[in-house]
């Protein structure tokens, strides 16, 4: 990986946003009726510069990795359950699985460092760091060299499907005890109280979400030099509280904004791989359509920090990139009235009056 | 249209309740992981009473209707514009054609009481009425027999594309002037103060929305032996407050329902007619899947009276049916995780820890 540069997306050029508009403004349509589906073809608009923006070839990558805090008791399901749902993936069976062929989305399953092999799984990109983090309570998580080291990964991954014809990536996760790293994440980067960025997860009950916060805490503790940081040193926070999945999912989203793709975020982890991508590179965030609030207790902070507001609220907690798939088709939507919808003059329609 | 009978919906049998939740449960996710897309494979599997649910050749009606209130300068938009956006339906130019062709669903579009002819333009069907309504600020919108005839024939057109094997449907509606209709029915069918009724339909400014609002309460007091049955008397209310796209609507609905059709409800004006029919029939409901909470400012009360929780919130006052079109993919999506994921067993994944 030597040579590796973190990627530095730059905002869209806002030059063509007047007669972005002045396109919408022109469907047959009171004005402002379609709501958030214009702010979303407005997006997609800018970020392609031009006036009939396309989809193609639509992803999702889903990045999975075990996590050494896992050992402390945080999640309700055993940490081989990464594994397990890694092999579900690869044989069609989860619910990314299912909205991804509903939708027609591409999916490419990443190994970014669960414990045991996938050599029997071809269906399984092997872009392994190690089988797990170490465990965060006592010691950083990865070092500087595997965090850059995912951080390319997770990049180059996004340029092959970006040379494929791709200019549309949703980005999921999996990985037990992934909650907790995003947890610390958002508490560190974000500036919000431990106690606020820590849920339960997959379905811990009372005493569960009370050991998970102890332990937090005293992980946050045991790392005083990076907690003294303010947050301000993004890659040694990611470094010592992140996941491998985490680590590659936040490279490839700032590869995919250099490349001027559309990002699809998902929840919770995304939302916090996100974060540590945007104290990285602040223009990553014009690329991010935010699929979901989720039910997961530290999004809503999340979101709230990044200043942004999701399309959908299901209340999902699922993860594995399933708000990705399920925005798609209002992405698609907002696309396709934008550039199929006849005009007020073409179609013979009369506009509003003007003196109401 | 003798011999016509108000369609009598029976609420789903809950036999099966306890069958889907089991089945639900045993995929691959933690328990409630996908939050309101398993309420609505709930729902769609005991309206279908089965634990193998299937969408089959989706529709969207479009009823359009002109309005003679439409006279007193409630809309920001001229009348012949009803007319003038049932051409662009059938030409495939509007917001609604878009979403259809997208998601796959089959529109029809239906001259409920436009005026004007459509004799030139075979994918309009004609069920008109008479030419428009009658200005309710004078007199009764429409005759008993009119509102009669107007139910049987939306009830008709269901039993058509049922017939042809459809076995979920959304509804649109497109008449200059509608939103005032509306807002009387939540008035006087809701109980919700007149004030919180009316909006800006498809753009009014503050003086239009003060006239709106002076009209209506003009008209309602110009009424007052139907405005003193304290909403009881649906039929009358419709009648003399309704439009013949509404009441075709409300026909609509109540054969759907009937019929064990999922529903799929879209915003003020589809609501108002799903008012008037929960009124006549109250287990209409269960059959209904509420696509979105619209902008236009009744729709909130309006869902509240209902006692429901719409899927999306984006801000969308288009009508047309757009947010049955939008809410479809999930609706698909929830089908699809229902019929499509694999169980703990099936994939070898282990379930929760017990202890925690």
């Amino acid at each position: 990986m030597s040579g590796f540069r973190i990627p530095t997306p730059r905002p869209p050029d806002e030059a063509l946003a007047g007669a972005i508009q002045a396109k919408i403004d022109a469907k047959t349509k009171p004005l402002g009726a379609l709501g958030q589906l214009e702010a979303l073809a407005r997006q997609v608009a800018l970020i392609q510069q031009t006036l009939t923006p396309t989809l193609r070839q639509p992803h999702v990558l889903v990045f999975a990795a075990d996590h050494g805090i896992a050992a402390e008791g945080v999640s309700a399901y055993p940490a081989d359950v990464t594994h397990q749902m890694v092999r579900n993936f690869a044989a069609g069976g989860a619910a990314i699985n299912v909205f991804c062929r509903l939708h027609g989305l591409t999916l490419r399953v990443v190994d970014a460092g669960v414990r045991g092999s996938f050599a029997d799984v071809p269906a399984v990109l092997n872009q392994k760091i190690a089988e797990g983090t170490r465990n965060f309570r006592h010691a950083p998580a990865m070092t500087a060299a595997e965090c850059r080291q995912a951080l390319a990964l997770g990049a180059a991954l996004v340029d092959d499907i970006h040379r494929a014809g791709c200019n549309v990536v949703g980005f999921g996760e999996m990985g037990i005890g992934n909650t907790s790293s995003a947890a610390v994440l958002l508490h560190l980067l974000g500036g919000v109280p431990l106690a606020s960025c820590v849920g339960r997860g997959t379905g811990l009950d009372e005493a569960g979400l009370a050991r998970k916060q102890a332990v937090l805490a005293a992980a946050v503790a045991a790392h005083p030099t990076v907690a003294t940081v303010d947050g301000t040193d993004a890659l040694t926070v990611l470094a010592t509280f992140g996941g491998f999945e985490i680590a590659q999912l936040c490279g490839a989203l700032l590869r995919a904004a250099e490349l001027g793709m559309v990002l699809l975020i998902d929840g919770f982890i995304g939302s916090a791989a996100l974060l540590v991508a945007w104290r990285l590179a602040p223009a990553v965030l014009p690329y991010c359509v935010f699929s979901h609030e989720s039910a997961e207790g530290g999004h809503p902070h999340l979101l709230r920090v990044l200043g942004v507001q999701p399309l959908l609220r299901l209340d999902l907690r699922l993860g594995e990139g399933t708000g990705s798939a399920l925005v798609y088709p209002l992405v698609q939507a907002a696309v396709a009235f934008f550039t199929e919808m006849a005009s007020f003059e073409s179609a013979g329609v009369s506009p509003a009056e003007a003196d109401q």
